[in-house]
């Protein structure tokens, strides 16, 4: 963003000093001036967005007052990061961050559990840092004990940014690639395959269909999926 | 993107005639036309991404012969939605789809149940359609087990778009709202609060800092957060 900050004035500070950068734009905006706070990915997403709402309830303000608010979606380092490998996240996924600086280790164990037993592709965010390297170690261990050591796992370091790098690995071998900061961790889920050097979770069209559209035979389009010709709890009775 | 799209050929097709789509633009690649496959949101995100690999390889495509693909990622309904109620994703979350035409429901309930016991913010994609109605009372039945009637709900039909409408509501009244087809719906996390009119759910700066910035007495900016006097089981030992 460059040329879009060109000739402005700028505000940085280091990690672990978010509060006072989302103070210094809250109070240069209450003076009057148009502020960005910026955020890599989507601002909404493990971003700033957040921690200036908490900033403006510290200090009391209120929705009909300056500064007036506008947020903005971006591309989450989840959609990079899959648009990159091919289409990881075709079907339910989660994003958990792997970082305890802020949220209890046993919160975030309880989350990898629950997704992998539930078969969601889990997405981590901040999956190691230098001085952090125990909880992909310990991520690693949970989801296998749910998912088969072959299922697809995707490694994507600064996704679209210069040092860009990828590494299309499985659940028994990622851990083998360095893992950082700014890498991003894509797990499959138990349908999740690689075709061609591509990591695939299928939506589930070949349930229900051939390949050359047609229904299969006891399925109708437009119609709850049938499962060992028997419809599912929340779906009987509805047609 | 009607101005993207004009004097070029348009091919349409209707909902369950995805496959046919998939294999028009497939098709059409082969023959040496560029071709670009649109999905609302993200591609990749329960969109045609993933159905073309799987067209590619019933026919036998290999990645070294044509045609070349390039997957760009888009911003989700779920990024979309958030930005418009607040910052309802600043935490662990979760992409579930309520459809049960393509995925078994039985599927679909453990996942609603496990993302509700594990505390994460849920976004549900196709939560009903005129057909399809049972489905969102069923989740707000699972999730009611795990959380309490006022956690913040939001309701965004149509992001961005003419006619956009947004509500925000609480577990226990979310349905007596109109929820359909192009209705995305945002469930917060046990932490999520609304203020102003906004959903917002924290990152965690307040279980570490105080709004002035500084660490709370027995907390390190940078290490693992300490609760109750001691490090959750995979920070042990790392410093």
């Amino acid at each position: 963003m460059r040329h879009l900050i060109a000739g402005k004035e700028v505000v940085k500070t280091g990690m672990t000093e978010e509060i006072g950068r989302a103070r210094a734009a809250v109070e240069r905006a209450r003076q009057g001036a148009r502020v960005v706070l910026i955020s890599s990915g989507d601002a909404g997403v493990y971003g700033m967005a957040g921690l200036v709402f908490q900033i403006l309830q510290e200090i009391g303000w209120k929705r009909a007052e300056p500064p007036a608010l506008r947020l903005i979606p971006g591309i989450t380092a989840l959609s990079s990061t899959a648009s990159l490998v091919g289409a990881p996240l075709g079907h339910d996924f989660c994003a958990i961050s792997l970082s305890d600086l802020l949220t209890p280790w046993p919160v975030i164990a309880r989350r990898i559990e629950a997704a992998a037993a539930a078969d969601f592709v889990i997405g981590l965010y901040n999956p190691a840092s230098g001085r952090r390297q125990r909880q992909i170690v310990e991520a690693q261990r949970i989801v296998r004990q749910h998912r088969d050591g072959a299922t697809p796992v995707a490694l994507v370091k600064s996704a679209y940014r210069k040092l860009q790098h990828i590494e299309l690995s499985d659940l028994d071998h990622f851990l083998e690639f360095e893992i950082g900061m700014l890498t991003t961790v894509l797990v499959g889920s138990t349908t999740t395959f690689v075709f061609e050097g591509y990591m695939v979770t299928p939506r589930g069209y070949s349930n229900k269909y051939t390949w050359d559209g047609a229904a299969i035979a006891g399925q109708t389009p437009g119609r709850s999926l049938v499962v060992d010709g028997a419809l599912g709890a929340a779906a009987e009775g509805e047609e």
